[in-house]
């Protein structure tokens, strides 16, 4: 399948998405076929969105929050039980905040006695907003990398994890536009290859400058001075400003913090959790071993041996320089400054 | 095609070889088909042992410099040209010293007037001498680890690196003999998947209780507090210390030291360059991106990126708790340990 974009892409004026949204029916596109293939799951209920969700057809925090919003309107709109499709989204995905912040949002407004509609225009502001925030984040977050910036980011964190233009990856777009990009080094992000496949592919689709790595040779090119600066996003970040990340992210913060390069986080506003009070409260995802053992459905790890596959890892605020949201730059990164820049102090 | 090692074994009391010589040609474990397939490759020519090397049909640095030296006994016993035979194995791979320790050797023996009988013995005392070497590497080595170890190692320092038992590997499989080793993590080690295929299937053959982790993953390990000691190997070591290995092992050296665990180079005296000041002269291989853009013969990457593979990184001496090596320990690790550890002050 294959589908044309263009009246979503004039929606939210990005020209890379994850998703259309259509009355009834949510089209994800299937981001473990690329970028060999570009197909879209037709999603028509809301455990087909969960299921979307916990198989990785689409993923990438802010990108889930909003599928499951509209996850809720599907089943709204058929006239299904709310709560069995809340309950349904919650567990699809157990470390992205966002997911609870979106569902939070919907049922605010079902609490409130909006029915279908109320909840399908709920569902479109979450995607606007997503946009317009990474827009924001973009524009905060450029203007802290110098001018031919080379910038290291991890796992896919553009317009394909977001509802546009991205959040890490959406700060490497404005600064491009803005010309201060001189090249971006991308992991590929073992096992799923989220660098390799999609991060490469919306840089190849942008043109701007840009050079695959592996995961374990980061710190060999901040050691060469290659770095200026590391941007990535987040799954969760806690009251104190720990983060939860792609795993990874935390080897990329440790070999920053060595070679005193920057360490950016950039994220909306909803994947911070003020309930959680540091990065040791997170519950860190587990998926199986396989993901490890097999690449490109051929297996390649040697046969017996075991598998540990956790998905996310905890950066401490201390190591990072500055997180970036749509309301601002938090730095110095703690307590404080979240709830300054959150408004909440 | 699939061979009978046992004389061979018997000669050095290994399982696991990745050659075997017998008058007149070499077969080498094709290490790029492990783990799904165990076929061996006939060398009957210098040139074809270096494309060997140079294709990875065999690694790891001291396992290079054997094939190199049987590569020379095979030219020398068919009366071809010894200095084009060195040269063409000498360009085969441009880190691993011990291909130029070994041809050093060799050399000495056919400046001396040797034959093809003494340059045979020659090969053979290297092979067997390596083996010697590993076993007292293990012993030096397991006596660094505490009881119920819980080892990191990367890439592929086993026997199939070496002439059996192994560097890094070598002292796991001491120290596991010992009793100590209550689990190794091994990174899968991409581009290449050394630590997939081969560390992995290595470790299920010994029965040693062992886990695959993706690179990214180590330093949430350390983290955790589930990692006591690093141990890795060598492919060229400075008159300092500083340590050329694998892509991915100066990162985890960072992150060792961040969480202060203590992180071990294991390498026979033959990795040692006292020609080479430091890390910073030592020249880097960088090897096609095509390493990186595919996967089990499939394209993973978004087609148009660029990709850069350099193949090692370099360790400071200041990272490293101590450099293992056939004639002690080096503690702690700086020009002056060198030397006397190698008997040269």
């Amino acid at each position: 399948m294959s589908s044309d974009t263009s009246s979503q892409s004039l929606a939210t004026g990005t020209t890379v998405q994850p998703m259309i949204w259509s009355s009834g029916g949510l089209r994800l596109l299937d981001q473990r076929r690329l970028p060999q293939a570009t197909e879209w799951l037709d999603c028509n209920s809301a455990a087909a969105v969960a299921e979307a969700i916990r198989s990785m057809a689409v993923r990438g925090a802010p990108a889930i929050g909003i599928a499951a919003a509209f996850g809720i309107v599907i089943d709204a709109q058929a006239g299904r039980d709310y709560a069995a499709a809340e309950t349904v989204l919650l567990q699809s995905r157990p470390t992205a905040v966002n997911l609870h912040w979106a569902l939070g949002r919907m049922r605010g407004v079902f609490d409130a006695g909006g029915g279908a509609g109320r909840l399908e225009a709920e569902a479109q502001a979450i995607l606007v907003e997503d946009v317009t925030q990474n827009r924001r984040i973009g524009e905060f977050g450029a203007a802290l990398l110098p001018q031919g910036a080379r910038v290291l980011t991890h796992c896919n964190t553009g317009a394909l994890a977001t509802g546009g233009h991205g959040t890490a990856l959406g700060i490497v777009r404005s600064a491009h536009a803005e010309g201060r990009v001189e090249r971006v080094y991308a992991t590929e992000t073992r096992p799923w290859l989220q660098g390799a496949r999609l991060t490469a592919w919306e840089l190849v689709q942008e043109g701007i400058p840009s050079t695959l790595i592996a995961d374990g040779a980061a710190a060999s090119l901040m050691a060469r001075g290659m770095i200026d600066a590391v941007i990535v996003g987040a799954d969760r970040i806690a009251a104190n400003g720990d983060t939860a990340n792609k795993i990874g992210t935390y080897m990329l913060a440790c070999c920053a913090a060595r070679h005193e390069i920057p360490f950016y986080v950039a994220a909306p506003s909803g994947t911070f959790d003020l309930n959680t009070d540091s990065g040791a409260q997170i519950p860190i995802e587990e998926r199986v071993g396989e993901e490890l053992l097999h690449l490109a459905g051929q297996r390649t790890a040697a046969i017996g041996i075991e598998a540990l596959n956790p998905v996310f890892d905890v950066t401490p605020a201390a190591l990072i320089a500055a997180i970036v949201c749509e309301k601002g730059v938090i730095r110095p990164v703690g307590r404080s400054g979240v709830e300054r820049v959150l408004g909440l102090s």
